[in-house]
């Protein structure tokens, strides 16, 4: 199967690393396409920023989700999942959606483990609108500046973990989440300095994206899921005014 | 003061129903300045349209706002809302979260009456995000054809008061709100018919705003309200641009 | 309009201080009347003086309700405010609804400060009547004695606006209430002291009372703030007997 | 051991009916000892009304409890009762809250079934204030004139015993709680005709009053329902007075 | 009367403390017989063991509750005790639900205190249950190795007793709550040392029982509690297929 | 990998029916090893036959488990699911959990369908163990005999699906799961019926068992499901007390 990956940040080497993650995390049938948003912010900590990351997301999966059997949208907080849903028959999937499903399975509480305590509120926000706040033990974010988002994963290695742990000693959590797609392969390199579960967003999603893919569940024509009805659309790209348009 | 009302929809014609409104309510000090989406639809059923209105709202002010001592995002579900708060210094309303607000003081539990029952995910959605579930009687939608949206309001005036009257018999509603810009105007004309209090969007935004104008409360310095740190968009409108930048 | 401003407490000068406060948040047409429970005790603390309140209040407001447009219950905890709205068909508010309501549109989350920690279970049980336990990031009272209720605000100052940092820094606060009708004005005389929007009962449920005045709400006729049907009361203020007796 | 039964209404024809049911539930050593309001109304059905009642409520205990071990306020929304724990150290029980304590061991949700459909918010509240909202299967009110509320427990028996059924049938209710103190001993009578547990709010609080005496459990000296500290009250019934000062 | 104690565990000694805690609680009246899980571990601690010990209680029950009133079930979290309830027509009672239901007349909050920090989620997940999350404020464990149970309550007295007055001071509870049944007895000896009311389970279980059976309550022909329809179990001690069989 | 699904129940034709629709919904390396419980009774309604189930079902796996890479606890609401994560290294997949799981990704709100009245209570507590009671939208239950479990998806095929279209068009469903182990394969033959997705539990849980697999989270150290200590149990099945035993 083909699996879109689209990064709603405009940091292609972002986009790289988490290609690369879910490669490693795919079966040997599943080829990753890339995607990198065509406007908007090197990274997302914000409302303001993941709600122009949605437009964006939206914007790529019009112009190319045609070429895949699923689509992941690649940033933590998920930017308009919800609403790709509507649009799209192919499953979309998130990284923060796939995860928290992930860990309901592995333990009773997670952390969300992050690189910004800015990105808190929205992962909260994020956490509610699934209905997993009674799950989430904790967000935990360092305060640090990102000069160089596509590096900060190994720059911060060390605080991350130890953020890890103390989600574990301190608020009770029986998983934990790396926040965040700049984090995409540092759950599997760092399990073993964790004492539970650890859970990469961009993995858990690759692999429920193949589930879907094979469990066939065919798209509604009932409920806020089915495609609504077509309208005519003003100022987008092509692509996407064709997509509400009904075409 | 001055009072930015922003249509997230592309339909003029519903602006400017809602700023007539606008005005009605206004104290004799205010001015309401209006604007319309430069890209969109032409009126949001869904999350999809919801989620490029938001972009097409935070635009707009970043274009406008400087104009304004407080700005209305004038549809019902409130595209970027909390969006626009982080961005800007000057208080910011939209039309669900101000009718619910007032509806807490007028009744125990309220409904909103709606033009397409598609609509009511998206304001189910939106009721759970500023926590007024507990006080949701129901949202209650027509499920017609709509050709002129801006003449939806008096087309379909008799089914919406009928919908009304069934919340307070049926879902025990003891305030209900009319949810729609483009039903600016039928709570107060059809008040007479309607057995507990009726509110409009556009009347509660407006007086809100007036309120905290007055009340002058200083914009946060902590907290994810405050002004994000500066960043470099791509590919975003000028003024965007320079907002998202810290200027 | 007239504002009635009314004090669950026997304590004239509380009723000074709040109703200076009040005259300051008013706009200029606004006049307001001030009015003092004839029985009770100096301030609420708990349950039980809040219970004894509630009737001091319904009987200032059957007395005198019929000179105001308008009437506020001008203690944080707002007793005795559902029944009085049962009773009434002008708006009635309280301090501690309208700051809570005004807080859900600058910040996620609020903090109530207050004079004594026995305040706390009264303000906890009151946000959860109100249906705000979510936004809730916490109520920090003060362990002091109270020998003057009238002057512990500024005997207090410096430790109520180090709890109202406190609130922001260690409880994620993004709104600080002031808890308590003795702390009028506390709120606009300490706002450059505090990171996010502080909040004064009184000046809240001023502006509040003029935006629903202003709205013109119609009172219901059904649900649970309808005029309940006349009852033949025994042994209460004349004013009271005749308001339950449907006069 | 002897337990003041407080009727919070001024009909003392339904004090005999719940002191008579009383005695048919307690154990052979009890002693009943009848308490009716001084001031209020003939039965409540509001908040307005209850609020009045809890003043009357606190006034009766603090001059009658201690000819008691124990104190029962008997109307179904429990008028004061946490502010009587607040003031007073033997234990105080309500017919509301000792019903759903006992509804918790016998069956997974309950109903509660009354003589008037404009209790049903007040009982809704007071669900809510005891955490048992996700417990309640539906409050089921007759809509009828109550022109002798000593005489309606007979008079509408048969309309009664249907709601109940209705209860079972339509809510899925597991247990039926007659909802108010005119109603004694019905959910005794009609047990036969109920194909579920029938509560009586009368006989649970004085079997629970006898079982709390029984634990003897020493008052609190930390917490909300420690002794508040004292105050000088004005305005009071002389017991009342002296309570709250302290004595 | 008399009450069935069945530990849900196979140690002996601790069904012996807590018959000898449940008599000295008991009416002059009732009658406590004990028994003790035919298979299982010598204390709980998860949920795996909590499972194990269901289907021994469940078995005792079919053989021996045709010789009592009431059945307790003598382990903290309650081993079975909904599914007790629909085979059985005597009241059973467990001394989690019946402390909780307790401390709900006693105290706005409780706490929960242990000998094992292990015991803590299952004892979460059983507060859950009966929904009692909002009343929480804490389960505390001690961290301590437990070579002999029945020893274990006299062992860490003091550190059981710190525990509880931390809860009271650091997590605000009003009621504290001996988890375990092998704590029996405790918090009758130490009340003293406990600013707040500290339970018993055993202790308000068969004082519960004693009040369930008073009360003489029906059991249910319909909902979740009634008795299922018979069917053919396969490998069960004979009186459990007796029972499930319908006889 | 190996996946080894074990009934609950002692019906070995619900086991053939099940390991078909596993073998199924596998992926071609994965095998499907069938076990049975050894004790309990045909099918599972009710909490009592979940108890014992309970028990079967962690005995099997103490026996098996080492022949699998995961396990599938193949009835509807669970039995024994957190216990064996608790006891086992290996993923351990239940019906229930798993569906909902996939539901969440598919629409906003689900609805459980399945063949009996009685299981609803037990289905709606485990939906609320997960946390998903806001995304429930109803459990449906036929009310028919059912003399041959095995046959009974074939047997009441059209009402099945009826129920499911019920449930879309009268409780908002956006996803159906068939509830129950003996109505595998259904969600997959009737998909053309039903406007939504509908989820069968077996092949979901198949599908999470590779995705886990595959995932390769490493079992937790910390936290609830770590291993607990070793205890001598006593009167188990040989494996399980090994496995308690910490062998």
């Amino acid at each position: 199967m083909r699996i879109l990956l689209v990064n709603p940040n405009v940091t292609e080497a972002v986009t790289e690393m988490m290609v690369a993650e879910a490669r490693r995390a795919a079966g040997p049938d599943t080829e990753v396409l890339p995607a990198t948003a065509p406007f908007g912010v090197p990274y997302i900590e914000n409302r303001a920023e993941a709600a122009l990351a949605a437009h964006a997301v939206l914007q790529v999966l019009a112009e190319r989700a045609g070429e895949a059997d699923a689509a992941v949208i690649a940033a933590f907080g998920d930017p308009g999942l919800l609403a790709a849903r509507e649009l799209l028959e192919i499953p979309v999937l998130g990284l923060a959606e796939s995860a928290m499903l992930t860990a309901q399975m592995l333990g009773r509480r997670f952390s969300i483990v992050c690189l910004s305590s800015r990105l808190r509120t929205w992962y909260l926000e994020t956490v509610a609108l699934y209905g997993f706040e009674a799950r989430l033990a904790s967000v935990r974010g360092l305060d640090v500046p990102i000069p160089d988002i596509a590096a900060a994963r190994d720059q911060f290695r060390a605080r991350l973990i130890e953020e890890c742990r103390r989600a574990v000693d301190e608020d009770d959590a029986e998983v934990v989440i790396m926040g965040g797609g700049p984090l995409a392969g540092l759950a599997r390199e760092a399990a073993g300095d964790i004492p539970v579960p650890a859970l990469d967003g961009v993995a858990c999603a690759v692999r429920l994206a193949e589930m879907l893919h094979g469990l066939g569940a065919r798209p509604p024509v009932r409920g806020s899921f089915a495609r609504p009805r077509p309208k005519a659309a003003e100022g987008l790209a092509p692509a996407l005014t064709r997509l509400i348009g009904g075409e």
